[in-house]
């Protein structure tokens, strides 16, 4: 605790002159899309280069085929473990702009209601308040103590709002110098506002375009109907299959690799008191359409899918036409848990659609995309000393979740240099990133700093 | 025998002559759905009013909102029943007019293949050819004997390529004058060119479209995946069971009203030797999917079918997009056969949709037309008849056939006008209607006209 309760004072005293340091950073027009702004990209990355040069960090500006990288070096203890902190410069365009109350690129703070503060501005959580609660944490130690606890890499990136073009050559050409022994990520959110958050896993993610093909080309429904086949049927039919009458997946092998979640996890998400009609309410629905007996946070976060995300075939226009097609097809996705073999669903998928082709007809696949699930484990050491360091700044104790969809730099990481990541964000789900008015709560962006010194404090006890 | 003997010498005496009558129909544009050949038109009507005159019949071009009507009587003796004879002397375009290998409206008769001599040019089979084999019959009964032997009404339309706007407001105001005892249709074709056929009978149709509702929004597949209902596997779920592992449509009541085809008619057309690969060869399948058991000429003739006709739901352009759709949908038709009832169907059908439907979700039907089948019955006196009419004339029997599809007219005459038809037709499937090339067999017009002369004696007996 010695060396902690210095750095909190620290941050605590400092707020105000980090609040401008970070308003400073807002107001470079950072957007990467768009090439009209891409020396106000290069002007974000040189800016945080040199942020990063005052703490005593050895930082520069990168070149890339794109917006430029910022990577930073610091020193640390022998002994101590090697930390890569990943976060993002570049923002989001900020149209349509009339919807904005403020100017999206002049940072200010405002009272939103009766005690909550927050910062404005195009970027405040996505990702610069994010990124900056490192940093400021790295500067207030560095000014206590005159070192880090632990040696720290940084790596900023400038494409991740336009598709990261740049990232993957860059850790591949920089591998030895980027691998640590893991990776810290700031560009998730929290559970709630009192409730911090760790996404320990990640759903992986296999595509699948199936094309059935019947006649040889479209047929009069009133000469060949009820004689030919008709790929819609035969694809509603392969479709229908798929799912059993308790929402299980029935393709053969489906469920190799899917661990059950430990019952004290399960237990911690019954706590965040998520029901179906919370979680469904929103979006118009109420009824879980997952495996019976799960609840719907378990079946987002910690169980597979198979999802049926297009179909088409014959006559879509207005009116109707009475054609049988030729052809049909449907685009299908698995999302994936724990160790569940990309390879393996496809080839498991595949077979099951062809032995529902009748054998006058056929099937091709065009496969789309295809990635393992990303898993911490639930009793790595550092992933119990980062919770009770979370637990210990905020009102309730951090939560070990899930997330449904992929974060690609996590599995980067974990593919291209071996990293595991440790998910921490500051986030709010009403921060309204990627839209008019994103804001920044000044709870996230201050007991941020002073959550990312308990973490660093913990890591390296 | 004494009436038709020498009617039936007339004809074959007069074949130059009435091949010359036909060249001047078919050298006229009458193509309906091109503005540009009104006057075209009008100059085919005008034509077959002249010509109906010389022969003795009351005619005259009826004005209609599009182009117009041929109508023409004649008297016949007491007794005698009143038939409605009805054909079209509209074309089809004649596009592409290159690959065509004479003049489209320079009609000539070509040898084909030894001994196979043909008329050419647009509409010499579609309709002009099939038309004038009636008023060839007319022309020579009336010079053998000074009379007719029945009271004939002609209905010759000019809009049948393009619509038949006029039709139903025609019908409906000379209700009166057009109504006869039966109508003979003659705009459809032999079984093959030793083999007569009369159609009776022609499937309804039902079309539903169904719409399938879930979330309020489009969800990302990651974030709700798993949880959500998803339309697109509703929907594929609701299709799929429609039809059960025999082929066998599943719908409550979906049968009601459909009757066994005579064991005397199957049989006949197991003599006509269509098989699975003959008839579904040509399209590239081979395996009949309608109810086991059937042959594939009862599945398109006399049996009820469901087919989708078209389905969309979620992301279907190129690439992948993880979307849940907030909707999905199907064209969904039912060929009906014997007295099926449209409205039933329709009730049926949706009734079924609903119990599907989870209770979060919902469901839209937009109904698309909705006809009853039309089914000769087959012990009526005139179908036996014609049946034996036209097996004296032609080297095979003549079969009792039926069709997929529906002729939108023989409805009209059914339902606006308490009219049944008799469908026959001496086109064949080699005709080439609607494409480059059109022809009509010398036999189709010459024996099809001695055909009318059996039938008309024959049903005036």
């Amino acid at each position: 605790m010695s060396a902690l309760a210095p750095v909190l004072a620290r941050l605590d005293a400092d707020l105000g002159a980090s609040l401008e340091r970070l308003f400073s950073l807002i107001r470079i027009k950072s957007i990467s899309t768009d090439p009209a702004y891409a020396d106000e990209c290069r002007r974000a990355a040189e800016w945080l280069v040199a942020d990063l040069k005052s703490i005593g960090f050895d930082a520069s500006v990168r070149d890339t085929p794109g917006h430029p990288m910022v990577v930073a070096h610091h020193d640390g203890p022998a002994g101590a473990p090697h930390l890569l902190f990943y976060g993002h410069y570049d923002v989001q365009p900020v149209d349509p702009v009339e919807l904005w109350h403020d100017d999206p690129f002049a940072a200010s703070v405002k009272e939103i209601e009766p005690g909550r503060k927050v910062i404005t501005g195009r970027g405040s959580a996505d990702d610069k308040g994010q990124l900056m609660t490192f940093v400021e944490t790295c500067r207030a130690w560095k000014a206590v103590h005159g070192s880090l606890p632990c040696r720290v890499t940084i790596l900023f990136e400038g494409e991740e709002e336009s598709g990261s073009a740049s990232l993957k050559p860059f850790l591949t050409a920089n591998a030895e110098e980027l691998k640590a022994d893991f990776a810290l990520v700031c560009d998730t959110g929290m559970w709630n506002r009192e409730t911090p958050a760790i996404c320990v896993g990640l759903r992986g993610l296999v595509g699948e375009e199936i094309v059935v093909k019947a006649a040889n080309r479209d047929l009069h429904s009133g000469e060949f109907g009820g004689a030919a086949a008709n790929p819609v049927r035969i694809l509603a039919k392969v479709l229908a299959d798929i799912h059993d009458a308790n929402g299980r997946v029935t393709i053969p092998g489906f469920y190799d690799g899917v661990e059950e979640t430990p019952s004290q996890v399960l237990q911690s998400w019954e706590t965040l008191g998520e029901t179906a009609e919370s979680f469904l309410g929103p979006i118009g629905l109420s009824q879980p359409v997952g495996e019976r007996g799960r609840t719907v946070l378990e079946m987002v976060w910690a169980r597979p899918t198979a999802e049926f995300n297009g179909i088409s075939g014959g006559y879509t226009g207005k009116g109707f036409k009475t054609v049988i097609a030729a052809e049909a097809s449907a685009k299908v996705s698995f999302r994936l848990v724990h160790s569940q073999d990309p390879a393996k669903i496809r080839e498991a998928f595949r077979a099951f659609v062809r032995e529902r082709i009748p054998a006058d007809c056929s099937v091709e696949f065009h496969p789309h995309g295809g990635s393992p699930a990303i898993q911490l484990s639930y009793d790595a050491p550092f992933l119990a000393k980062a919770k009770q360091a979370l637990s210990d700044e905020w009102p309730k104790e951090a939560v070990l979740l899930a997330m449904g969809g992929s974060i690609p730099i996590v599995g980067n990481f974990q593919h291209m240099l071996g990293m595991k990541s440790l998910l921490v964000g500051f986030g709010l789900s009403d921060d309204r990133i990627h839209s008019p008015n994103e804001k920044y709560d000044l709870a996230s962006f201050h007991k941020g700093q002073r959550s990312w010194a308990r973490i660093l404090d913990a890591l390296t006890q």
